[in-house]
């Protein structure tokens, strides 16, 4: 993995990819499936929509901190079985053979068979909404991930791979921010 | 267009599409292309980052209502044109050739040309993250909207059209709401 500059990251969620948060506890690392993302802004930050009904909300309001990882679409399968089980009772990085690797910035890892990962900080937690704010503080990428076709989740079990890509860079050049 | 029920139609904003929002300021109405959306509940609530800088703020601020219409991807270079003008000096519904129908409780129109359109009221504005919660009332769907392809924005200028799909029902059953 390499590092990715910061004010790029946000082309990393943008899409509306099928997303994985680390946490860790102070004690283990843990990991959820999670769809409900979105950009804020540019430098970056991001919402997530969760909350204590998931057994990873705990770390993310204790420790502060987490990673979006973003598996690509061979992944599927982990993704489901990380999604319909629960931390509380399983160790997910061994029962899916998912390899955590130590972040800069945070305790939460990274997942080494991801084509990225995000190392955030909760900035704040909106709790009439569920909202959880985080900025980005680090962005990994694999070798060749833009090549990587990302999931999308339907929301009714079904999941949308990645197809073709079309360029309009020109006609958007207006719109895209400095260095992008 | 039909009534898609509505415990369904959070599965029109889970996989991350670009999105048109119209919204309607009692003279007339208007249209941006956003894809910073996420889905926040099944009921559904909805979330989007916007902000001043968006001529549709002022609408969506005031009339607290907005439609989220959602483009199939041969619309791509209206989604672009339309991204890339403003409301305050364009009448984009004329320029890009979109058709604008009357739904049923917001003045806000539906896109006639969009694969699903869903009527929403603003519930809440969270000021200090630009977030709009919205609720979504009513759900309108094309026929075979479901064969017909999204759009994703990457955010640097190039968009990815659905791909595959893929059904993994059967093993996310546990976690699917009744009725989806």
């Amino acid at each position: 993995m390499r590092t990715l500059p910061l004010h790029k990251a946000f082309t990393l969620i943008e899409p509306g990819p099928v997303v994985w948060v680390t946490t860790h506890d102070g004690e283990r690392p843990n990991v959820m499936t999670i769809t409900w993302t979105m950009v804020l802004d540019f430098t970056p930050r991001f919402a997530l929509a969760t909350g204590p009904w998931n057994h990873s909300y705990a770390a993310l309001e204790t420790t502060r901190a987490c990673v979006l990882a973003i598996p690509d679409a061979p992944l599927l399968d982990k993704v489901v079985g990380v999604g319909t089980c629960s931390g509380s009772d399983t160790d997910k990085f061994a029962r899916f053979g998912l390899t955590p690797v130590a972040g800069r910035q945070v305790q939460a890892p990274l997942i080494k068979e991801c084509l990225a990962n995000i190392e955030c900080r909760v900035v704040d937690i909106v709790q009439a909404h569920g909202i959880v704010v985080l900025e980005g503080l680090v962005a990994h990428v694999s070798t060749g991930y833009q090549r990587r076709p990302m999931l999308h989740a339907v929301g009714d079990g079904t999941f949308v791979v990645d197809g073709e890509r079309l360029n309009r860079r020109r006609q958007m050049r207006s719109k895209l921010p400095p260095g992008v």
